[in-house]
């Protein structure tokens, strides 16, 4: 049977990757006299004088809203709703499984922007942290900035700086294994959607300096037609140098190439036409923009992927359980460029000197120390 | 130490009364490949074909959103939705630990009919349900009755139709320990908001001819002044003989009394001045109409509260659980009058005609038995 076959078979088993449990015993009338009625009362009252008690006596403490609209759903882009329901549940069920958070899925039926922040509002209470997942760009990133500034809780939208600061991480192990500077290094990011935009903005604060963004249609500059207003942006703090082109352009010379983009576009050609100990992380899914063997064999020193069975895999699931778990934790009101920055530094020290190789700069995902050390790193910086 | 100081404490040590928990493993590779990427595609495309699939895949098919604004709490009054927070976790345990049902509460962070109405439609798609709670009259009923017609799943309001059917259970089993027959019974509701309209709705329907609803002011008519728009509805269906006057008008020579309304209002004058073998519900929480002792001192025969500490407990949770575990099984998409009645005469069968008495007219909230016969009993009824 293949993984999909069982997949589909397991999820019909389970009818729901997490349940809802009682903490509380309800098992006599004693229980329910304290858990619900009178007793209840009691909590209630005092939140009613202070909200800020909510924390003291509900779920809303520890408790984290995995919200999309599934407009842009893994590889299978805009299925809707009720299609994304199986995606939020499983991260639902990693939050609790990596991080100890409780977290919902909430699938919201419209794609409308203003909608969507309305929403999320309204349901807020009930919640510590709001997880955006897999909403399309440039609609995530309004979504994402609107609800920062409405919002008490953290906001903090995955498929960005979920994946930005795991690719921080795994960049910064790369450059110590091939003896780099990061002021040195020509970064090419292939892909300018929402993971291509915020690794790019991550690795600028980094202080990464030379950046060049491309997308289907080749490098991004000033010049180029029917960008987005993110997009616009962006030209204006990458590409200093102004080159126009296609990928196979922007690699000529470069150190590090990025790829949140599609399967089987950088051929082995590109990749000797890049600098020497080049490093690649192919992230398309399942299929990289190029398989490692080839990539290697074409002179690429250090190669990542998100696939589990190749080496160096880049998975957010290393960064957001702890980055909720610090932020719920410490009470934080935003996730701040700091907290990222101190997150992609954490996740990358699990990986000793001693163990960092051409085929080691990852932790694993099933790494005990990772939710903790990041958590950490992310409360450190809480003002 | 008092059950509230207990019961704060309590919610201090929980932080929430329910929490979520993984159903899928998560400790290796091959379960993520499962449960995640890349497995997880597979139950998202079958549902984007086929929406109706998220039953089949997905925690909807099993799970109850709790949803209040917290503008009515119960006798707590407008809290707003952080303080209702506690009540609403309440609610959710009890529906896992008597139905087995998935819950988890949404406090809305507004009070606006529109508002609330287009936030539950957006966030339908993870639940099989909508439990309205502790929403204000006469707003609920708009709110209901608009979500029943926009959504495909059951919308439920507790506070008026839980309420409502555990009252008939209790009046039909009253009804046998007095030996009155329903067609000659006047019965008198006091309070007429959302419980007591429910209640006075569900008793017509199930064959009551002969109802007068009161609230502060008296008697309501057709010649009451600010009546909302419902409860003018109510006075065209109730009070045939068009009385005026107070509560003590009302009851003399009525058969039964409801009350959803305030302690202490009714008198033993006014139960003395009721028809023989009369039947109170003094449903006001945690102080009741009248206490049990006075009402029976006074000439009653069949005394219920809504206290778990004296005979004839009328709770709701006797109800709910059962209500959706049954619309859920069997993919109900509203919940009709047929099913009130006919999970109020399952309630009320609990209860033989051996065990029947003055003081044993309902079954306990704890009887294993209770959610199985409700839920077959809504199950018989969907079309």
């Amino acid at each position: 049977m293949t993984t999909s076959e069982k997949a589909l078979l397991l999820h019909e088993k389970w009818k729901g990757k997490i349940e809802t449990t009682p903490k509380c015993a309800i098992q006599s009338r004693e229980d329910l006299a304290l858990a619900y009625t009178p007793g209840v009362a009691e909590p209630c009252k005092v939140i009613a004088q202070k909200k800020e008690a909510a924390y003291q006596y509900t779920l809303k403490a520890n408790t984290v809203a995995v919200v999309s609209d599934g407009s842009a759903v893994l590889g299978l882009g805009n299925i809707g709703a009720y299609a994304a329901m199986p995606v939020m549940e499983g991260k639902a069920a990693l939050f609790k499984a990596f991080g100890g958070i409780n977290a919902f899925p909430i699938c919201l039926d419209t794609q409308d922007t203003e909608e969507i922040i309305q929403t999320i509002v309204h349901i807020a209470p009930a919640f510590g942290g709001i997880n955006l997942e897999d909403i399309s760009a440039p609609r995530c990133f309004e979504i994402e900035e609107r609800l920062k500034k409405l919002l008490d809780i953290p906001v903090f939208h995955d498929d960005q700086h979920g994946t930005a600061i795991v690719v921080l991480a795994g960049i910064i192990n790369a450059l110590k294994v091939v003896g780099k500077e990061k002021k040195q290094c020509k970064i090419v990011v292939n892909g300018a959607g929402s993971a291509g935009i915020a690794i790019t903005k991550l690795l600028l604060t980094y202080g990464f300096p030379f950046i060049t963004m491309c997308d289907k249609s080749g490098i991004l500059s000033k010049t180029t037609e029917n960008l987005n207003w993110m997009q616009k942006q962006m030209v204006e703090l990458t590409n200093l140098e102004g080159k126009t082109g296609s990928l196979a352009d922007a690699l000529k010379g470069a150190d590090i190439f990025i790829g949140v983009s599609a399967p089987n576009i950088v051929t082995k050609e590109m990749v000797s036409s890049m600098n020497q100990d080049a490093i690649l992380f192919a992230m398309a899914n399942p299929i990289p923009e190029i398989m490692p063997d080839i990539a290697k064999a074409a002179g690429a020193r250090v190669v990542g992927t998100g696939r589990s069975d190749f080496p160096n895999q880049v998975n957010n699931v290393v960064a957001f359980p702890g980055i909720f778990k610090g932020a719920l934790e410490g009470r934080a009101k935003q996730i701040t460029e700091e907290m990222k920055l101190a997150a992609a530094t954490a996740i990358a020290s699990l990986v000793s000197d001693e163990e960092l190789s051409d085929e080691n700069i990852m932790p694993q995902a099933f790494d005990p120390r990772v939710a903790e050390i990041v958590s950490n790193a992310v409360k450190s910086h809480i003002n």
